[in-house]
């Protein structure tokens, strides 16, 4: 099993990935990594690397001397940097030298790498990216998060059965609990998408519990939400973006009086406990799926152990097929 | 000045609405309320209110019979309940007896009941529901929050118009600064809506921000957020059931250890601050805005301090002549 791992995405350099890629190949004895970069920068970052030790006989590196900045187009991008980290990724997965991709750097570029080079998954119009997110019973996966902004009623109609796949092998889940995000749980609520791919959910064989509220999303009670990607991607940004202002102003009420203060120091590992359970890195990256073969996406800010669970998922996701399972899927949860 | 109260609205019966309702009488000497529900019952529980006292002489009853339970349509609760609480308040607004309506009730029979009972403002095309909600710094307003899912450009420039007016007055803010909820915040990014309402926005006097991410939402940066209600409603939904699972991991963690439940007690009046800093529902509630009146929309679970603080919200808005304001800049802020 190899990963090719884009040692130059996300905000923090490759030496943070390059750990993250150790934590995996110590978690799995059968995984090797390849590294994507410019192939001197990779080397000396490999030798430098006093953690890696005997795992580095399971390293590999391809020279991919371009990479894709953030503010850059993907469609432009992947155009004129034909060898950049996630172009050359997607290539070895082509040609059969890796299994898999994973990459925290431009999600979109990414994104549109493996199309470009992989191809859609017979069957699929349309593919998406996927997210789990926690709760607090099991975690619950969202799609699409930000890969089709305007989408039809069939285009979510395969995100719940592509997402339903994935959940399916990656929670050891038989039928995942389905909602479809609206703004109400009775069929007739939503907009004109919702309500056309209401009817069609409820004609597919997928195990469809109707739509659902944005206060669901969190209960825990359902394993897969679909949306379009402009609902999923606010959902996911809001839902950061809140954590982070009540982390900030809970942080303030603290530092208001002494007592407090004490209080958080006996609190603290609960606390520390808890921000780990809210980490939605925590729980691996996004899947890109649709395309032929297989892709992770990481957050850009991705600590170590966020990169060392993707790379797992990664793995995962390999090792079960998830590609077949969501083809057979495609043919056998929508009649007609 | 008389505001209309639901008394009958609210998950939590009249009682806390007249307490309410109490609150907002001491703290302002200019107001009376009307309490709208049967009289019968609102005269006894007036009389038992032992927290009225000087105050019963601002108090009044106006007799509506009819409620409208929460499952029912809009449409047919305002076509058959001609009595209802909201419809007998609206009819106060209209004949001059009331200046504003306050209602915990059915959110969506509440903007029809205004709707039908005073029609749209002059120039606006499409009525909505603006909400303040909490940041590190000053609050923001995100309109609409539910009342039009299916949305056209000109409807979302309307929104800002007319919610960076209401924020303005509310908040004594000078031309605040408007955002447009999209998925990145370059200019091209998001779907079709979006990407033509950022013309339209450019294009007015606005003092427009430009497209801006969920994560800028709870920031602080921005003072009004403009997106369609199935977007809005869904952002509002999805904090709403982050902060409550969130609580919960938090409080799971912390019972976890003894050190910790020692350390939650010193910690403990910091929490509250916290929760009442974030709860939304102290801001007041969520104004009507484009119908030819004043209406405020409450949470069904609203404290009485968050009805009493929708009360003096209700106050404002007539007393700065919101729709005076809203009206000029329909026409100020739109070029051509």
């Amino acid at each position: 099993m190899k990963i090719a791992l884009d040692a130059m995405g996300g905000d923090q350099g490759p030496e943070l990935l390059i750990d993250g890629a150790c934590c995996a190949l110590r978690k799995n004895k059968e995984l090797s990594i390849i590294l994507l970069g410019p192939e001197d920068l990779l080397k000396k970052q490999v030798e430098q690397c006093a953690d890696l030790g005997s795992l580095a006989q399971r390293v590999f590196i391809e020279h991919a001397p371009e990479t894709v900045a953030m503010e850059e187009s993907p469609v432009v991008a992947i155009r004129k940097k034909k060898n950049s980290t996630i172009m050359r990724g997607f290539d070895l997965v082509k040609n059969g030298q890796a299994d898999a991709v994973v990459s925290a750097g431009h999600s979109g570029a990414t994104m549109a790498a493996a199309i470009r080079k992989l191809g859609r998954l017979e069957g699929v119009s349309r593919p998406g990216i996927a997210s789990l997110f926690p709760t607090c019973k099991a975690p619950v996966m969202l799609m699409d998060i930000g890969a089709n902004v305007d989408c039809r009623p069939q285009h979510l109609l395969q995100f719940a059965i592509m997402a339903s796949s994935c959940y399916a092998l990656l929670q050891n889940r038989k039928n995942p609990r389905v909602g479809l995000l609206s703004i109400g749980s009775e069929p007739g609520k939503g907009n004109a998408l919702i309500k056309e791919t209401h009817e069609l959910l409820s004609q597919s064989k997928l195990n469809f519990a109707g739509n659902v509220e944005g206060r669901d999303v969190y209960s825990g009670d359902l394993d897969v939400v679909v949306c379009d990607g402009f609902v999923g991607n606010i959902s996911l940004k809001i839902s950061e973006g809140l954590a982070e202002a009540a982390m900030q102003m809970l942080k303030d009420e603290i530092m208001k009086s002494l007592q407090a203060k004490i209080g958080y120091l006996l609190i603290r590992k609960a606390f520390a406990a808890f921000r780990k359970r809210v980490d939605y890195a925590e729980y691996g990256g996004a899947p890109l799926l649709g395309i032929n073969g297989i892709g992770i996406i990481c957050h850009g800010s991705s600590s170590s152990v966020a990169i060392c669970n993707a790379i797992g998922e990664a793995a995962k996701l390999v090792e079960n097929k998830v590609n077949d399972s969501i083809v057979q899927s495609l043919h056998q949860y929508v009649t007609a």
